[in-house]
């Protein structure tokens, strides 16, 4: 048996990083959540904020969909919101590159019942560890090197409808008939087209989610060591 | 900024182990490394060696091909290597329980040359991480039962296949025509009957193998988590 108390090995050190990714053990860390809709981001995401409290900031690309002031609200109900060029990644990545500088950002808000950007802010701080959650972080490969850890949350289509049939119906208010619309019409196609395919660039994949409780504690004592070292 | 001596959350603790598996944080932890031939879980197994020393040890499943004394050499290469029926499973169950128990196994030595088990036996002492390998071992849901962390290493298909030709071809010997042979009577067809619906049980799938250092810094911190509180 070893000491307890031995020296951290060297075994990792000095390698160039995979894919040009970030180097994990830089002071902040920044941790991607992708997956598909329902698939259980958003559990894996409280669960970092439960067990790290203050160290942990969290951005949604949901707040980067692109602003539509100058469209009518029947207009904006007929974009793709599923589509990686909804999103105004680009600013994302400008206040991601930011925080990682110390620096504070003002994150947009959006308001999904009028379908566009609102005028209110809000600030974030630079923590030690920083969550970029969404569907298609992944889809852009300038967004993917600002991240150290980049995980995909891959859990069955049938099981991912049923979750967004019940946020969506049940705690949405919206019809059953307008979800199966919506998802047939963009989710489930756009999902195929960009969102599975950017799988291939994440790091580790975890099936089943926020209950996955084994991967849960991996992800946790990863991020526990950043946060004992930096 | 939190304190960095903080106190463990209790997060995760007094939960239910997911679908029947192990306790994580008991004394001895079993860690699964499945994954197609080639896919990179000798790599993975060798750097939790590099990384770990003596509180691992390793078990090989293919030393655990069930003996076949009877049959003759041409008999014996006539055999189904790939099935979940070549091993003997049930032993290497029983050896893992003795291990838990704390207790030294005699781990069978397989002999590839002759297809056939030969009549040494190596100990393998009870570690504090217990890492067992192999393509098949989570075709066995009993022995899924005795792992706390499942992982399976996910790497393409063809890939996979180049580097089984070149350990076979260069480092042992063999033609590429037999390769080439076996692979596609036997490695392949079993691969997706039985290897490829077991990634199913996997906790954390880890694509790209023994190369992707940042999957690995995960598993390696949480080997260390468990070390320092056991």
């Amino acid at each position: 048996m070893m000491d307890k108390k031995r020296k951290r090995t060297p075994l990792l050190r000095g390698e160039a990083p995979r894919r040009g990714g970030g180097f994990p053990m830089s002071n902040i860390m920044v941790i991607g959540i992708a997956g598909g809709t329902g698939s259980g981001k958003t559990t894996i995401t409280r669960k970092l904020i439960e067990c790290f409290g203050p160290d942990v900031s969290v951005i949604h690309h949901d707040n980067y969909y692109k602003a539509h002031h100058n469209m009518s609200y029947e207009e904006r109900t007929k974009l793709n919101y599923d589509h990686p060029n909804a999103f105004d990644t680009d600013l994302l990545i400008r206040d991601l590159k930011q925080l990682k500088k110390g620096k504070a950002i003002q994150c947009p808000v959006y308001d999904y019942s009028i379908h566009d950007r609102t005028d209110r802010t809000v600030t974030i701080r630079p923590t030690r560890v920083i969550v970029v959650e969404g569907i298609l972080i992944y889809e852009s490969r300038e967004l993917c090197r600002e991240m150290d850890i980049k995980i995909y949350v891959d859990t069955d289509a049938d099981v991912r409808i049923l979750r967004r049939i019940v946020r969506d119906v049940r705690d949405r208010g919206r019809s059953l008939e307008s979800v199966i619309d919506q998802y047939l019409t963009t989710v489930k196609p756009m999902h195929e087209q960009f969102v599975e395919p950017s799988k291939r660039r994440a790091d580790v994949i975890i099936p089943e989610g926020g209950q996955n409780r084994v991967a849960l504690e991996m992800v946790i004592e990863r991020v526990r060591a950043h946060l004992t070292q930096n």
